[in-house]
């Protein structure tokens, strides 16, 4: 067997025990990046990561972002660990995107297992634990590649530089500074960016995404008597907060999850019939929102519908309230200032000022109606733009191709509705070609309880990787 | 002198800095039914209270109420403490009724002194400690009258009855039950009750309290998938349980405090143009609503609505929502299931039964406009009845001579917006007339920091509530 991408591929299927382990050592270390407490054991997963990278033959760097405060402490912020794997000019250059960090987890949120130690299901051949998808997988998922080809003896296609943070978790706080900073010293010659960090549109067939919705987070808060009240004293003397509140909110969006806001759609880009097709090609079915959501509660039975109204539209969604009783039991006060938490996913061509444009005035304008005398304020909060790439690009090409390759199947070209900012720092501040290319599937519970990635997926996942570094190599070049 | 109600009220005057001090020993053991850390407080608190009835010559016995769980522990509930004065059978017979547990205060609540502390702030002349006005203060009051006729060697012109019991800051647990249990009993022959545990309509003048609103409180839950899940992934896609309830939430009450549940009004007893007088009269000011919230927020410029949207109209206030996101910052979350909190306070002649009725038609109506796929389901709790007593009766009588004595000023006859649910167990139970007769302001700040007692409230609440025993003697003879 003389190529090396097939030699890679078959090292991948003899070496699941040993690639299994590698991702056991990462989970075990609880680097919770939303919690102080858990401040050291990010710092741990970062100088693990670092050792690991440098095993493999990369040049190592481990960038400081300064400090942030967390739960009333200051505390450092985990550092951007920088991988380099190869400087010959006569290769493509790509930048892999991944975080180390990971959401909080304790078996007594309702785990069957222990959340920091990879359980291997071998029932349902699934990797349980916290980060097994979100994001440790993936990440391994590099490395694996590297060692395989270290162990082989194979040259490696591409040049790689590897930018994994330690705060996606909590914001990616201080990452676009660092990415910008950089682009002309650590991030020069980019030609094209590779990010997985998302999960295939079902359970069954692989995707390529390029495109994410951008979001813009509002708090709106509704001031009223100097403290809490007792209801039975002041019920009906005085106009509630509450009451108030509850009128806006029902305003903004339709049960049907359509946006109540005067012009919001009006900055969508127009549906084309091409675009629409795409839709209707896509592999899926309302079911398969059903089975994630463990309920019956799609908006649509179209699954065209399903799918734009998660894609191509913009959506809104009312999130909880501040200030309010949200405790069980029975308190029977008047709340004297709430502040109702709300977002909206933005989509082409939204502009998130213009949006808070037209909140802002849909707001006042339901507000002046109450005739109340509360007084209403309206916060503006992490705003983000849509993204959406060039799927022509042979960064897809090779993506598209990788696929094929290893699971016999042309990908889905999908787009996300969640948004991670990054991408288009990426995309801009680097001017190269970004994709997402997911190891995981639509089900593994990134932020739940019994996080998993299924064993065939970290596997396969990692044959795709390295698959699109050959397939890179001959796109850009033909 | 040989008037004996004069010569107690004179012995008031002289002995106001040992009032104080029994006042100060009360306040020092924090009696919090709430919290399962101080059951032993409030044990103690009860002991302590036994011993000061039987100083002051009253038959005194403790009656246990049995187990309750609290704060995940099984701990024993706070016993009654009844004492027996007199049993003249040619006297008649007043059930007075108080409590001697409180609510919870840390200094770090924001309090200017130690709550457990009694302080007297001589340039304000207030008694500023937790339990100074609810209801330590009263029960000292009534304490403090035996006193004085037992040092002065005078006759108490009636026969006494106490009832304290320690938790009611705590749904009085138990209560209900005994009293029911004893009505043959204990609480055999009881002419009238008499109850200081309120508060004055403003801050100068006193009243007399004979209407209570009851209170309904309901929980209505919509349930949608089996987890919360990621708004930019799922946002537009489903039904969200936040955006069914918001839009119920906003249909039950307007923004002027106008509860739009069709039919709740047709079940309140018609205004009569005497009634309205009554309101028109009372010394109030739509400012002393503004005072007490701490802003301009009252529903209406005239006093006699704003008053009667508190006495004799009901209310529906929103609590809160459970399940939600309620704490600061930014969670983008769809929660999958939650509670919507409010309750409405009744007036006659509005039945619990038949106003759930209504809110349930109501809810569901609501809810099938909304064509959503998600469940909904609603909850009623701790139903208690209005209560409104005849003011015709000697015993008011009696406490608007005492009033007129002690204050020089004939009290406004009020009722109150809250709810004492044992108030109409007495009424029912033992057949009586029922009054309230208030110690306190409206400014003292019962449930809140700084809570106070003026100590001119103190010394003349004293003396009204012996001067009402002499009051209901003759009141009751004629």
């Amino acid at each position: 067997m003389s190529d090396p991408c097939a030699q890679f591929v078959q090292y991948a299927e003899a070496h699941q025990a040993k690639w299994i382990a590698n991702l056991a050592e990462a989970v075990e270390i609880p680097s919770v990046s939303g919690d102080a407490s858990f401040r050291a054991e990010v710092y741990k997963m970062g100088a693990w990561l670092k050792n690991k990278l440098a095993e493999v033959g990369c040049d190592v760097s481990s960038h400081d972002l300064g400090m942030q405060t967390l739960d009333g402490q200051e505390v450092q912020l985990p550092p951007v660990i920088v991988g380099e794997y190869g400087h010959d000019p006569s290769k493509k250059t790509v930048l892999v995107y991944g975080h180390y960090d990971v959401q909080p987890a304790l078996k007594s949120d309702g785990w069957d297992t222990e959340p920091f130690e990879l359980v291997h299901d071998t029932r349902t051949d699934r990797l349980i634990g916290r980060g097994s998808t979100d994001d440790k997988g993936p990440i391994m998922g590099w490395i694996n590649v590297l060692e395989a080809h270290k162990a082989l003896g194979l040259d490696v296609p591409v040049n790689l530089k590897f930018c994994f943070e330690g705060m996606e978790e909590s914001g990616s706080v201080g990452l676009d500074e660092f990415v910008v900073e950089h682009k002309d010293k650590l991030f020069q010659h980019i030609d094209a960016v590779c990010i997985s960090d998302n999960y295939w549109l079902g359970t069954k067939k692989p995707c390529v995404t390029h495109g994410l919705r951008g979001v813009a987070y509002y708090k709106l808060t509704i001031s009223g008597p100097a403290h809490d009240l007792h209801s039975g004293v002041f019920g009906g003397m005085m106009h509630e907060p509450m009451t108030d509140l509850v009128q806006i909110m029902s305003t903004l969006v339709s049960p049907q999850a359509k946006i109540l806001i005067p012009g919001l759609y009006d900055q969508v880009a127009p549906l084309t019939d091409e675009e629409r097709q795409v839709y209707e090609d896509m592999e899926f079915e309302v079911a398969d929102v059903d089975q994630c959501t463990g309920s019956s509660t799609a908006v649509s039975d179209s699954k065209t519908d399903v799918l734009m109204g998660r894609m191509r539209y913009p959506s809104l969604s009312l999130h909880g309230i501040e200030g309010a009783f949200a405790e069980p039991g029975s308190k029977t006060v008047i709340p004297h200032k709430v502040t109702g938490k709300f977002s909206i996913r933005l989509v082409p061509d939204m502009d998130p000022a213009k949006v808070t444009d037209a909140v802002q005035k849909h707001i006042e304008a339901e507000f002046a109606k109450l005739k109340t005398k509360n007084t209403m304020h309206l916060e503006e909060d992490h705003p983000g733009k849509p993204w959406v790439a060039d799927t022509k690009h042979w960064n897809y090409e090779a993506a598209i191709a990788a696929t094929e390759a290893v699971y016999g199947v042309r990908p889905d070209l999908t787009r996300e509705g969640g948004s991670i900012p990054i991408t288009l720092t990426f995309a801009d501040a680097l001017n190269a070609n970004v994709l997402l290319l997911p190891m995981g599937r639509s089900d593994d519970g990134a932020h739940s309880t019994n996080e998993k990635l299924d064993l065939s997926n970290y596997i396969k996942g990692t044959q795709l990787l390295g698959t699109y570094l050959y397939k890179v190599a001959s796109a850009a070049a033909s």
